[in-house]
């Protein structure tokens, strides 16, 4: 049984704030608590039904992680779906080590994104397109918001990111260069190059930009290459997970590994 | 000032029951009152805040809608959008007409889509890609929803559906060409054709699945041609409105007009 402290602790990992100070996360449901077990993530506790727990519990055998048992009511009353009648994980954030895409590699730059749905979805996107970097700004929603882990259906466990001062990180890129771009940069914009036409690279970044405003004048500026989805009605944008999407089908047609 | 049998009747359409005997459905938010305004809807009221009624007060001259003015709050607490600061609008659902993909047209087959979120976005990338006929079995969800005309970001004004028994109106298409499907029928599978390899036909339908089950069955038999978006990495699927998304992307660079 939880005790009070538990479910207190477990309760206050809504917060960013907490998460923080904690250094933990809380993944939900049936299927992400699966895919977290069978992953590298430090799991510290596990909080599942006894039906979950009768089919799942091998799982948390691996890394003796310790579990307890409670109802489905408990469990949506600690966490944060709606309803949960399978299992609550609380897991170890990961050090934020600096990433880089190696030579013909694909790589995300998130400048912004600030909707955490939005930001699940682009993992989720990421990992179908076998992109395991992401690079985002502080400003972006916070990974391990539970919205997010969600959102990306099990995918966190499969993508890296790395969150920092992103003008700094692209202006130590082109320094180490001597003064040159290390990979392209492809930023989405409306009025670049149409990508149904254009040739991409064999690797490089794909800058994405905050829903409302775009990629940021800061940001802007390190762009090699500024990409467009071809429109042929009358709806002004796309949303930043759909376009993510898109360009990354787009790239991969041509550069598939 | 709003009647309290107004706001019943507003409060009411949040639920379908009310929609369907009404004949009215609800827009609300800035944007998405501009366009219906200026769209071929017919629209009944417009509640809107006195700053909002300064700048766009135009648009209601048209059709002589009524306008009646209302705090924020007021068209918050009347409305289903979290917060509301500028307007919403009474507006009359259209008569269900049938709709038929023309030669050379791309339309859509929505098989079950139950997410009104979903459904929304849907709306708003089949705007953009320039497909002006959704076809809905008559489980999908109902896009007179709140949540369907907000995601669609106003493109529920630029494009027509229809609900109905989609098997019964395949198998009238088949009839009505004497035992061949009058188009391509392309339905979104994982085990289907490469896109990005295959030949697409100038026009035709692309069904969709169900989130869960993908495409019924009864429906699948129909289909000429099973289409998948090839994964380069881990995630197991798409979310049903990126699938479209990028479906309709590959399509168009094969048959842009």
């Amino acid at each position: 049984m939880l005790s009070k402290n538990q479910i207190k602790s477990i309760q206050s990992l809504h917060q960013k704030k907490f998460r923080q100070q904690q250094g933990a996360f809380l993944v939900e449901g049936a299927k992400s608590v699966q895919e977290v077990l069978q992953s590298d993530f430090d799991v510290e506790l596990v909080v599942a039904t006894e039906a979950y727990y009768k089919e799942n519990g091998s799982l948390t055998d691996r890394q003796r992680t310790p579990v307890e048992i409670a109802s489905a009511a408990e469990l949506t009353r600690i966490g944060t779906l709606e309803s949960n009648n399978a299992a609550l994980a609380v897991v170890r954030t990961k050090e934020n080590r600096p990433l880089v895409a190696e030579a013909g590699e694909i790589a995300l730059i998130l400048d912004d994104i600030r909707d955490p749905g939005n930001l699940g979805t682009i993992l989720r996107i990421a990992d179908w397109y076998g992109v395991r970097k992401i690079l985002c700004s502080e400003t972006t929603a916070d990974v391990y918001n539970p919205k997010v882990i969600s959102a990306s259906k099990g995918s966190f466990t499969r993508v890296n990111w790395w969150y920092g001062d992103l003008t700094q990180f692209l202006n130590q890129q082109v320094s180490a260069e001597a003064g040159k771009p290390v990979h392209p940069l492809y930023g989405a914009f409306l009025n670049g190059a149409d990508v149904h036409k254009m040739p991409f690279g064999s690797g490089g970044y794909l800058v994405m930009g905050n829903e409302s405003n775009g990629i940021s004048a800061a940001v802007e500026q390190y762009v090699t290459q500024r990409v467009t989805i071809p429109r042929y009605g009358g709806a002004e944008s796309l949303n930043v997970g759909i376009a993510t999407a898109v360009l990354l089908d787009n790239w991969r047609r041509q550069a598939p590994h």
